[in-house]
């Protein structure tokens, strides 16, 4: 199954179920109104939109043009949007570059972050910033979206909590975050907005890409219309979503709606390009003695994007352009 | 005005206005379902509100008697939480007691975390914890929950943002935080649900006591019964509410029902007691060679509450008891 939130005046927006070619929309006020509604009953809820996803794509009722541009984030608003380090080569390399050193027990101990959850990008909204000088750079994700997950769950138990697959952008703002973090708490500063895929998907739609808690396709990058990564998300992952789940459950329970990133995809192999500018300037430090690749600009695009075995994308694609805030 | 969410089936509970004194509640489905439905449409609805809190305090209106353990926390799920360290005498004692140093950038940039705020307790919940070990404390703070703010928001401007001050219990693991803080990412598993007092109240209701966009009155903390602390949450907060706002929005906007902490409440002069156990440790720590108080065990109660000049409760007390989780 396949669902959106469209935008409208209302800051949930509609929920609305997408054909499995991204072409048609059917909005479902009479099943739930926006996803939080549905997460909240989703037991309940969730036959009733997977019929009216079957009708939808056996063209058995009304239905409406897609346009991704048109699509809020699934959830344009959460409760709670936490983000895992999963891929340790981006985490190895992130650090090189601040300098900072790899303990051990990051290989064993996910690392995470509390991030903001009250403004939710759609894929194709703007990546505003004040300044070029913050060092903007993207963060190319998959994400996990929850039922309520009870306090203390097994990451055996965890992963039948996981209802939705995204595709996030991390957006970070890399000179602002060396400063923060020798502060002790955490980001703030550093991860202003994140941007979602126009369309969440069921486990079930992925067929065999969804295996192990985790998601076994090529995740695409291209930065001005150049490709710049195309990491296969299900490599090289040390935590998956099941065990990052019962990471961030560990003291406390999770309310249905709680999304679960994974970090930059990354894969060992630098042959496969990178989800994010900062990597690919580490390895050009280390190999010629200085990054020459430069942060976002105004103006600049960035999409991100998965396809399955057959060329179809599978989430439709975060496309956006960075724009100087005033 | 004073606000409360009380208990229903929904996960959202119920809002309703309470009188001056605590003692009637009146449920105003007409006005606002929610909390945050009035939160997201506050200039047009908050006019009605207090046309209903009028009626309310004039005994002009049906009511029904108002029982604080059946107040939720005024946003029993929230889009987003964060807390500063305002009183830096917290701050240097609590890194004291870790070994932290002090660096002289926090007397001028706001400590500041993203909490999770997809589960918020109500004022009389129990603290759940799996395990004593963990080193249960509280921490009795002051909140303020705001309206949209724009991005990049100076101090100056944030002040009119305030809708709402609510009193907070930010309770923490705190032998979970050190490794935790060590990583580098901030809290998680240090820092379960928070609770909040079962009144939220606007800063009109407050009169003199409100001033500078700070809240100049006693906050009264009792463990099991016995006066542990009252610190003056207007003297020796560094940074005012309006200060924390503008940090907090430097590189992104904040949506609508924003809640924003103080940080443990305390006072330079230890003659006030503490707001927080880990507090007095470290003054134990430094006056006998070793802490001699303990953290919270099960059965442990704590009850945190604010007084006006004329001994009235402003916002019913926090008042928890801790149990074990299973």
């Amino acid at each position: 199954m396949k669902l959106a939130t469209l935008k409208t005046a209302a800051r949930d927006g509609r929920l609305a179920v997408v054909n499995r070619e991204l072409t048609r929309a059917r909005s479902v006020p009479e099943i739930a109104p926006t996803l939080q509604a549905a997460l909240d009953g989703w037991a309940l809820i969730e036959p009733r939109l997977a019929q009216a996803y079957r009708e939808l794509n056996g063209g058995e009722c009304e239905s409406e043009p897609f346009d991704p541009r048109q699509a809020a984030a699934p959830l344009p608003r959460a409760y709670q949007w936490l983000d895992g380090s999963a891929y340790l080569s981006h985490v190895e390399r992130v650090r090189k570059a601040r300098g900072a050193d790899m303990p051990k027990r990051l290989y064993d101990d996910p690392l995470m972050y509390q991030g903001a959850s009250d403004v939710m990008l759609g894929g194709c909204d703007p990546i505003m910033a004040a300044s070029e000088d913050w060092g903007v750079d993207f963060e190319a994700e998959v994400g996990v979206i929850t039922d309520d997950v009870p306090y203390g769950i097994s990451a055996d138990q965890a992963a039948s909590h996981i209802k939705l697959i995204v595709l996030i952008n991390d957006i970070s703002l890399r000179h602002l975050i060396p400063d923060e973090l020798a502060k002790g708490f955490g980001f703030l500063h550093g991860k202003p907005a994140s941007a979602f895929s126009p369309v969440a998907v069921t486990p079930d739609e992925l067929n065999d890409a969804w295996c192990d808690s985790k998601l076994h396709l090529p995740l695409t990058v291209h930065w001005n219309g150049r490709l710049f990564g195309r990491a296969n998300a299900g490599a090289d992952m040390q935590f998956d979503f099941a065990r990052l789940i019962a990471h961030a459950a560990k003291t406390r329970k999770l309310a249905a709606g709680t999304i679960i990133g994974s970090g930059t995809v990354s894969n060992d192999d630098p042959v496969a390009g990178y989800s994010c500018i900062v990597e690919k300037r580490v390895v050009e430090t280390i190999e010629t003695g200085a990054a020459s690749t430069e942060f976002l600009r105004f103006g600049d695009r960035v999409r991100i994007e998965m396809l399955d075995s057959k060329g179809l994308s599978v989430f439709g694609a975060i496309d956006q352009e960075v724009r100087p805030c005033r």
